[in-house]
């Protein structure tokens, strides 16, 4: 009873094989969007995350989203933001790992890769935001970042949206010429235009921005005018001084954050005073109609990435998991017969040891 | 390269074995000491922790404690807090892991066992203090409180100061009925005492204060005279509310302080105003000099526990493992051959279900 499942990013990778990545990423919106949709801070509380970010040895941050179910379980995601990454390492931006705690006793439950969760989640979370202030409509999608976070987003909005054509743009060739490689089977019947970032802005009904700009760099798109209707899920902007959109768009349309009181510190909402913020993605997903009404003009959807989506999005893989029996169980933590004497298992030694 | 090495309880248990109990108390004393002496702000950050408290299912908490040697690694601690745990469960009461995050990629390189360390490096800690501020020459330790905690204040107690005697009390008989034999080799030729806790105060040159007391629900000590020059480690102090001294005798000492910006808000300083409180341990550490001439008077260490201690506690640990090759190596985390690519591995399956 007190082992800890590991859930390796092999055991990951079959899940999402086995069940279908269209399946997974549907019962990941379906289950993001019914977090959003219920929840309730005195049942589920999820704080500003905390982190590191650092200058050496490279640009980097670790940071870490703890989540609690009241009176069922803590969930934290360790998370990993190294722009190097890819370049330098051959690894992802984002790297992470999630855990659970068991609130009976502390006990440390499972722990699981959670590069492709988060990259997943973020995308679902775009595509609950995209579904309640999209116009349904929404053919045309645009890319400003091609990296690994803009194959999610294609990924989940295409299961929520009718998208025809893509147009996509990165300051960065190597990321552009992979890019459609990269949608192999995700984005059937989808054109796929490499352009520049100006026609992306001004030609597309839903906008995602997913870049690695630094801090203080922004913003990622210039004084293009979006078209009027157009709903933006500003994707990149999860740092404080870290922002894609310029003032002057988010001041014209409706911002709704993940998550305000992190947004304001790490999102586009840095960039603008309380009363410029619109209600939260929680209150539109519990109020769709609400949302609705916004359809026809300018929204961005402030995606700093919350905890509570990661506590959801867990629920969906661990359930899977446990289903076909992946993982490993590892008897990690100390469980001596008297859970007072902390030396239980090494007292021969210390019996050894002392007639030495 | 991108491994994550785990090291389980097993593990941790054959390291102290090999190297010898005593002997890896030794060195923790020595390493937790140098990184209180050591200690600047500006390269190793470890700000107060962060958690979550709960009345149900059961009273308690779950809490991170990060520390981060700039340049090098980011150590994350994990603890649970559940006073219920040895009676319910027949767990500990701090249950813990601990990590380590490469701050080039964000890797999580390691993840410990910590159970055995926390309450280690706690008596340790108390070990500094308690060097630093007694008297060379005292020879009755006094314990308030007899759970797990208590065996390693003793262990390490006894390594730096020439303990003859303890006097021990805790409200729970069962605790105090196997205290003797929880000790059993670490205490040789010392006389253990079963007493009320108003001569465990009188009569201590050394007290430890090492109890679950409920917030609101202290001192655990009445209002007795300690030795004028008693030395005092209150360890059980550790979350807002939670207190086991009396503020007269928290008045009448010079109280030092772990972290005072963590004691502030869950230690005995919680008690006092901020011109009350003393040097921090780093300060003592730094000037052995200085907390030398406090040896003839009371003095308090007031041990919240802090993220520093973790991190040098890991790196002992740590270093013991490699040594031995200990710890089992798990790909846990992605490693696509395009890191831009996170359906890289699933791919298959993606064209798989398309065709479905």
């Amino acid at each position: 009873m007190n082992e800890t499942l590991i859930i390796s990013t092999s055991d990951v990778d079959r899940i999402v094989r086995e069940a279908g990545p269209d399946a997974v990423m549907d019962e990941l919106i379906a289950h993001v969007g019914e977090a959003f949709a219920t929840y309730n801070p005195s049942e589920t509380r999820a704080p500003v995350r905390g982190g590191f970010s650092y200058d050496r040895p490279v640009t980097g941050l670790v940071e870490w989203m703890p989540c609690m179910r009241v009176g069922q379980e803590v969930v934290v995601k360790m998370v990993g933001y190294h722009p190097e990454n890819p370049e330098r390492f051959g690894l992802p931006t984002i790297v992470s790992t999630i855990s659970t705690y068991d609130t009976s006793t502390g006990h440390l439950s499972c722990l699981m890769d959670a590069t492709l969760l988060t990259a997943m989640r973020t995308g679902a979370a775009s595509a609950v935001a995209s579904s309640l202030m999209c116009r349904p409509d929404a053919t045309e999608l645009g890319l400003i970042g091609a990296g690994a976070q803009a194959i999610t987003q294609v990924h989940a909005l295409c299961r929520v949206l009718p998208i025809r054509r893509i147009r996509v743009y990165d300051i960065d060739d190597s990321a552009l010429k992979t890019f459609a490689k990269r949608l192999d089977g995700l984005a059937a019947d989808i054109e796929i235009e490499i352009t520049d970032r100006d026609d992306v802005v001004r030609n597309s009904d839903v906008l995602c921005t997913a870049t690695s700009v630094g801090v203080g760099k922004g913003p990622v798109i210039g004084h293009v005018e979006p078209r009027s209707w157009a709903h933006i899920n500003a994707v990149g902007s999860d740092f404080p001084g870290k922002t894609e959109l310029p003032v002057s768009i988010l001041r014209r349309s409706l911002v709704v954050p993940d998550f305000e009181e992190q947004a304001v510190k790490e999102g586009e909402c840095q960039q603008l005073k309380a009363d410029e913020i619109g209600p939260s993605l929680a209150h539109f997903a519990g109020h769709p109609a609400l949302a609705r009404e916004h359809r026809d003009s300018l929204t961005v959807f402030d995606s700093t990435g919350w905890a509570l989506e990661d506590a959801a999005a867990m629920e969906v893989f661990l359930a899977h998991a446990l289903r076909m029996g992946l993982g490993r169980s590892v008897r990690l933590e100390a469980t001596p017969d008297d859970p007072r004497d902390p030396y239980e298992s090494v007292r021969a030694a210390i019996e050894t040891h002392l007639t030495d």
